[in-house]
C-alpha cells in the first residue's frame, strides 16, 4: 500500500466543528455546496465530492480537495489516490458511517466525502480555444439534467460546457453525483452577455447547432462536419429562444415519431454528441 | 366545448371511500400501483396516470381508467379526451388542490390523476409478431430508466419493449410518470423463461444486438442495418449477462472516450434506438 499523504484524523462527535464543511448537506439554507452569498447568509461557496468514483475525480482536477470525511473502508479504497502529492497534507476525517450520519444529516450510503473551495471561474475565450466540439445551455436549469450532459459530454469526446441564461449550477451536489464527477473534469464557463457572447464561437470558427424539433430544422446527421461545432440545447419544454436559434448558423433536429414529445435534453445531448463522435469515425 | 362522457362527482372529505384507489401513493405498504399480492397484503394491482399528458395517453391506451381525481381546471383541460365514448360512464370526482392532498397524501402539481385496473398480461409471441425493432432490458431495476425507455422508444420509433429477468415494474407510477405514458402505449411483455425464451426472436428473424462496452463488439453502428432488430440492454454496473450476450448475434458499443465510464443504461438505449433509426432514413 503506498503511504499517505492525508493526515487522518479521528471524528468521534458529530459536533466537532473540523468537519462543518461536511455539515447538514440537505439543509435548504445552510448546505455547503451552495455559492457563498454576500453576508454569509447561505452556502459556503464549496464543492462536494460523494463517493470514491467522484473523490477519485476530484483529486484528479482542479478542484483541489481540502477537505475528506469518510470511514476507513473508504480511506483504504483511496489509497492509491490519497499518496498523490496533491493532497500532501489534507485532513482525511475518520469516522464511523452514525457520525458521519449525524454529520451531514442522513445515512450517506456512499461513505467518503471531499470538500473543495471553488476557484477562479474560467473565462468562455480560456475555455473555447482549444475545443473542438462544445455543449451550450441555455434555460438548463435541473441540476440532474446538467449533471447528464456532463456525463455523455465526457463519455461521448465533448471538450466543454458553456452556460447561457437560466442555467442552474453544475458545481451543486447532485450535479456532480449525477455527472459522476465530469462536471468537475470537463472544462465549462458561462457567458456574461447572452446570447451576444456566442459571437466568441464564430470569431473561433464553431458552426454552432441549435437543437430544436422546430420548423426549418435539418436531419442532425447532415449538420455535424465541420472542424468545430457547437451544439445549443435549451430546457425540456420552452427549449432555446428564437433569438439563440436565430443567431446560430443551423437549425438541427432528431428525428422523432408522431404523436410523441421531444426527448429529455440530456438524451438529446447524447444522442447530437454520439453523432458528432460517429462523424468522427467514418 | 364538447359534452362530458365522465360522471363529474364532488369530493368534499377527503376520507370519501370512493376515491380510495388514489389514496397514499406513495406509502410504502399501501400504495395502489403496485401489484396485488395474494390476500391483499399490498397493492392493489392499479395503473395510475398523473398530470393531464398521461391521462390523455391512458385514455387512448389499453390501460382503460376506471376512475379520474382531479381539479376543476385539469377537468376542463381534459374536456376533449373525456368526450371520448371509452370514458362513458366513468366517474370523475373533482375536488379542491386540498382535499386531493389529503387524499394522495402529498400535493401533487399535476392536479388530476387517473386509476386504471391492470388488464392481462401480454404474450411475448404477440408482442413480437408485428414489430421490427425491440428492447429487451435485462436486470434494470430503476424505474425511472425503465420510464426513459420507453419515452426514448416511443419517440425514435421502437416498437415494443421486452423483459428479462430483474427488471422492475413497469406501470409502477414513477415509470409511467417519467415515460410521459408511454408505457400504457408501448407494447409490453416479460419473458417467463429466462434468457431460453430469446429463441423467440431468433424465430421470429431478429438480429440479437447485446449492447455492450466489453471485448469483441463492434461499432453500435455496423450492427443495425437488419430487417429486424433486438437491442438487449443490461443494467448499469453488471451490463447484461454473460449467458444472454452469447445467446445474441452480436455485441455492439457505443464508442467512448477512454477514462469514462459506459453512458446511463436509457442513454445507450436511446442511442442504439437514433442509430438504428437513422439506418432507416438513410
Amino acid at each position: 500500500m503506498p503511504s499517505l499523504r492525508v493526515d487522518v484524523i479521528d471524528i468521534d462527535d458529530p459536533t466537532d466543528a473540523r468537519v462543518d464543511d461536511f455539515r447538514d448537506l440537505n439543509s435548504v439554507d445552510r448546505r455547503p455546496d451552495l455559492p457563498a452569498l454576500p453576508g454569509g447568509r447561505i452556502g459556503k461557496g464549496l464543492v462536494i465530492a460523494e463517493g470514491v468514483l467522484v473523490a477519485q475525480r476530484m483529486i484528479a482536477s482542479r478542484f483541489s480537495p481540502h477537505a475528506f470525511l469518510g470511514v476507513d473502508k473508504r480511506l483504504a479504497e483511496l489509497a492509491d489516490d490519497l499518496a498523490d502529492p496533491s493532497v500532501q497534507g489534507v485532513p482525511f476525517y475518520r469516522a464511523s458511517a452514525e457520525v458521519m450520519a449525524e454529520v451531514v444529516g442522513f445515512h450517506l450510503n456512499r461513505g467518503v466525502l471531499g470538500a473543495a473551495r471553488r476557484p477562479d471561474a474560467l473565462a468562455v475565450t480560456e475555455v473555447v480555444a482549444s475545443a473542438r466540439t462544445i455543449a451550450v445551455l441555455e434555460g438548463v436549469n435541473d441540476h440532474e439534467n446538467i449533471g447528464s450532459i456532463f456525463r455523455n459530454a465526457a463519455g461521448l469526446g465533448v471538450d466543454a460546457v458553456l452556460f447561457g441564461a437560466g442555467c442552474a449550477d453544475p458545481l451543486y451536489r447532485r450535479c456532480v453525483r449525477v455527472s459522476m464527477g465530469h462536471a468537475l473534469l470537463v472544462p465549462f464557463a458561462r457567458f456574461d452577455d447572452w446570447p451576444r457572447g456566442l459571437s466568441v464561437l464564430r470569431d473561433n470558427c464553431f458552426r454552432t447547432i441549435s437543437l430544436t424539433p422546430g420548423e426549418g430544422s435539418m436531419p442532425l446527421s447532415d449538420t455535424v462536419d465541420a472542424a468545430k461545432v457547437a451544439f445549443l440545447v435549451g430546457a425540456e419544454g420552452p427549449g432555446l429562444s428564437e433569438t439563440v436559434m436565430r443567431a446560430s448558423d443551423v437549425r438541427a433536429r432528431i428525428p422523432m415519431s408522431r404523436g410523441t414529445d421531444s426527448l429529455n435534453v440530456a438524451t438529446a445531448a447524447a444522442i447530437a454528441f454520439y453523432e458528432r463522435a460517429r462523424a468522427g469515425t467514418t
